[in-house]
């Protein structure tokens, strides 16, 4: 059990992991302290956060919000800072024990990397940090001797799974997926698919650019890359699976037959906690699970045709180097382009496809490197779009 | 992974889980080698055991084929043996590295004992070893350091959930149940049953003894008692929940929320080979396991009205003291005259109730008091049945 309290600091507070997170250290304050909040702009929810939490350090991206926090947050408790440099240097403060990086997109690069090589543990909410980087990561990490603790579902589940066990028996590992709001929509109707229908996900509860990542299963395929790099498992090794109940998070088959799966109700609250808690567990209120509450649960293989964005992430890692990046990048652009209704559903991976013809690959990146690529993949895809 | 040979004492090889287990130690020569094999009474196929395995000793428990391979084996390779007194003797062998209990029902019993004063690890099929005795050999086991690996396919799901977890952040357990053949059948023809019906078990192949028990829930209630002791739980936090498909084997919830399960297609192939290389997975050829190949799992609450065996197994339970222990003798009378076509399906349960009524309540039983108990339900049971 949990006896230290734990000093975290909260990247990307005000988004939907953010806020679950605060949560749940309110509910346990004999266990966590906040030392560090980071905000984008949404400095209206960020300055209740820092009534709330009284954290030692806030930074956010916004000008605006920067100057309203200044104004009306005491300096004696709480430091205001602006813009990434200063949460770059704020995460290596000897007083944080735990880095949560919860912002969205490839924005949680540069601070997550600033806290593994001041060998702060990472809890990782922002998947995109392995989707691009993976490969320099992880060998940072374990340069490092920190452990990145997965806060989705689904690498949390496996994570699970793998407490006590040996890497070398993994055979494979099962990713589920809802199958989003299209599961069953024929593919002659995508064409008519409104922003609306795409941000009605059937069980989880999430921000917008996750939310429609899960309409396209291209979240699936984000996820299929993360775990390829938390987890070093080769790619044809991480298989997905369809479960339309999100009951089962995700499994892990190991080498003499057996499979592990950790399950439970779609809520964000069981790997949050344990990626918080890790490598302990805490006790937390809840009515227990009973599978026969649930009565059935469903699985089919995935369908390529109808979402293909799964198979271009797989594509894109088999090729590996700059591709999975690219295809992020370019990602990021289309479902805002979608959100801003400037292009259609069926759209997106059209425009996916065409950034990967048109980028240059890069078989070896650096870190320095990676940013470049980043910006050229969203600058083609913006040219492309219009 | 396993590097050294483990030299295995198999109690039981004739049955159901003895061949199995011979199976996996013919296809893993490097792994194990037989020290011991130990029968009742199929003196055949212990011969053909003998030629292929080679174990360096042989218990039976029955004359004429104590007689029949003292000829025909030849005494340089392999010492015959009679009866149990033997045979607990030469488990506590030097030469022993693991003591395999796969005989039915409550003759496991003195074996394990010996066995676990010598301090050899138990792979315990067996489950009446616990129902029986459960408040001696844990602690005795504790005592000398021992390990009781399960093989009952439902507790090594357990038991390999556990593998890395604290004890001590266990909410409760699930044992997941087939439903037998009768799950769907009316009350009202339950009359009707038949020895042919109740051994038509729907997924899992196994002796007649437990397919029986499988038909009446009884093996799910002795594996609710079984668990009770094996992971030191409350009886109250051990769930049971039908399954028709047996494809998830058993669960366990963690206080934090999160719940881990392990799963695979029906098979003792599984739980043996956990058992055997714990606490190491050894490689094991066989398809990848599919869940979108399966479908669909259900989950259902269990019927105490049609299935009152699970009832009574629960009762006897908290009950405690010698009631678990009379139960277990009384339903191995009672299975026995059903397959004998002595009674009905339905008088089974009305026998072991009036059994529990009609004996005497010991609250804490020594070993001694155990067998004197054992023997004192059977005759009682005996006359019950006339």
């Amino acid at each position: 059990m949990l006896k230290i309290k734990k000093n975290i600091a909260l990247l990307g507070s005000t988004g939907s992991i953010g806020t679950q997170v605060l949560d749940i250290v309110k509910n346990k304050p004999d266990l966590f302290e906040v030392f560090l909040l980071s905000a984008n702009s949404n400095y209206q929810l960020l300055y209740e956060q820092i009534l709330t939490f009284k954290p030692k350090h806030v930074v956010i991206n916004n000008k605006k919000g920067y100057l309203f926090l200044k104004k009306n947050v005491s300096s004696k408790h709480t430091h205001i800072h602006l813009g990434e440099n200063d949460l770059c240097e704020l995460v290596k403060d000897v007083g944080v024990d735990l880095v949560i990086t919860a912002i969205v997109g490839s924005a949680g690069l540069m601070p997550t990397i600033s806290a593994i090589k001041a060998k702060k543990n990472i809890a990782l909410a922002n998947k995109e940090t392995l989707v691009v980087a993976g490969d320099l990561i992880m060998p940072l990490a374990k340069k490092n001797n920190v452990s990145i603790l997965p806060i989705d579902s689904e690498h949390s589940a496996i994570f699970q799974c793998l407490v006590g066990e040996d890497h070398g028996t993994i055979k494979n590992l099962t990713l589920t997926a809802s199958g989003g709001p299209f599961l069953k929509l024929p593919l002659k109707n995508f064409n008519q698919i409104t922003i609306q229908d795409a941000l009605k996900h059937p069980n989880w509860d999430m921000g917008s650019k996750i939310t429609i990542d899960s309409a396209t299963l291209m979240n699936k395929g984000l996820e299929v890359i993360e775990a390829r790099w938390l987890f070093d498992i080769a790619p044809k090794n991480i298989n997905v699976v369809i479960h339309p109940e999100s009951i089962i998070h995700s499994m892990v088959e190991f080498f003499d037959g057996s499979t592990k799966a950790q399950l439970g109700l779609p809520t964000m609250t069981t790997p949050i906690l344990y990626a918080l808690c890790y490598p302990c567990r805490t006790s937390y209120d809840g009515k227990s699970f009973d599978l026969s509450d649930v009565g059935k649960l469903h699985f089919l293989k995935p369908n390529y045709i109808k979402f293909p964005h799964l198979k271009i992430a797989y594509e894109a890692l088999d090729c590996g180097g700059s591709a999975p990046c690219v295809m992020n990048a370019c990602n990021e652009v289309v479902v805002e382009a979608f959100l801003n209704k400037k292009i259609k559903f069926t759209d997106m991976f059209k425009i996916i496809e065409k950034c990967l013809e048109k980028s240059i690959f890069v078989a070896k990146p650096t870190l320095e490197d990676y940013l470049i690529i980043d910006q050229e993949a969203r600058k083609k895809t913006k040219l492309l779009i219009k």
